[in-house]
């Protein structure tokens, strides 16, 4: 039974087990607050900032446009742009570096510690993001997610969704590919850990994008699990 | 204060963590047991493991007279040559493979893992060894001690105490050394964190080669911290 062969779970973290959304936003009000700025739409700027800075960011450099830099170097020059076409001035240096760190204080879904703790007590349970180490590390301690090991795709100096990427889990934790499987809400994410050897569950994360955002489309049949969250998950891996 | 500047502490684990040395004969009694082997002088080929193994075989590889190689290839080579030489026959590879394994089954002394959940309440806690990635990982499970992240010199394919080693813990943690402290029972290793910036506490284990085996020299005043074990750290960099 793949229950009983599979070793390790890997993780995407943004989207997957943060509210990356709603905790950018929450982090975007609270310096809104402290200096005046009552007009500015943060939740556009949250999107936009994802989905240009990182998203987009990660694509071109894997389609050799521009060189190689972490993703925290992507958040931050995004947010030195985004701060002011969105009419954000005033800020110290210090406090332009406390925002971009927004991303290492991301609040977690709320099954996704209790269901970590479950799935941990069968599996090795790591990160595998594009996040940087320092930034996943940082998120874990704060928000008690209890990985037993932070893999970044930094540590390659790569991204998923490239083949390296996903193989670097079973190479650092010596494990044959199909004895890791991936745990994504992304469809984009989970292929490419398919590609690669690796099982995939997919737990889709509708609220990803807020309340009537972008909806993930009906789950494709390939994947190994498909579960509403991680204690869905862990109860159809058979922890009790 | 030293202790408010800090913000990661880094471990050497085998020995200062870990009594190496009573789970490896541990291990290895118990394949004497199986298979019913009584004369094998089991101490003294643990000793060897590492001696020769393990802290000789990275000295090679640092002075450039072999190749690189992991550590958990350091170990299975020198077991390959340690079982004939002491009369240990008749074993399958998959013995051999899981006796070679018992570096990532290592128990930790008593005060360890009580010791770390204090320290991670404060900084973050983290692996800096040269064991393997994976040995530190399966390691930490079995034992429970609760690594923020692990990390091991076979990231960047070198070993303490190089240079690099220690500016490892920083660089991933983007940290500078001086917020970074190598708590370690042995003085080479804390001179080596010395040399690349890094604070240092000595936490010496007079048990680390067995009752009346090789004992600690008297703590050199240079260290920022010396601790009769993890608890006593912990109180005092002032952690209840």
């Amino acid at each position: 039974m793949l229950s009983d062969s599979l070793r390790a779970l890997v993780f995407d973290v943004f989207g997957t087990c943060t509210d990356w959304r709603g905790s950018v936003i929450r982090a975007c009000q609270a310096v809104g607050m402290a200096k005046g700025l009552n007009n500015v739409d943060w939740p556009t700027l949250a999107d936009e900032w994802r989905r240009d800075g990182y998203i987009r960011g990660i694509a071109r450099i894997r389609a050799g446009e521009t060189p190689y830099v972490g993703s925290d170097v992507l958040f931050r020059r995004k947010l030195d742009e985004l701060l002011p076409k969105y009419g954000v001035n005033g800020l110290s240096e210090p406090e332009i570096a406390d925002l971009a760190h927004a991303w290492r204080r991301l609040d977690p879904w709320p099954d996704t510690v209790p269901g970590l703790h479950r799935l941990k007590s069968r599996y090795v349970i790591a990160t595998l993001s594009n996040g940087s180490f320092a930034t996943l590390t940082q998120m874990a301690k704060r928000a008690g997610m209890p990985w037993d090991c932070i893999i970044s795709t930094e540590l390659r100096q790569t991204f998923k969704p490239e083949r390296e990427a996903y193989l670097l889990a079973p190479r650092l934790l010596e494990l044959d590919p199909d004895q890791v499987m991936l745990v994504a809400a992304h469809e984009s994410d989970l292929k490419g850990a398919q590609a690669a050897g690796l099982h995939t569950a997919l737990v889709p994360r509708p609220l990803e994008w807020g309340p009537g955002g972008l909806q993930p489309p009906p789950p494709d049949p390939s994947f190994d699990f498909v579960a509403q969250d991680f204690g869905h998950l862990a109860t159809q891996l058979g922890i009790s």
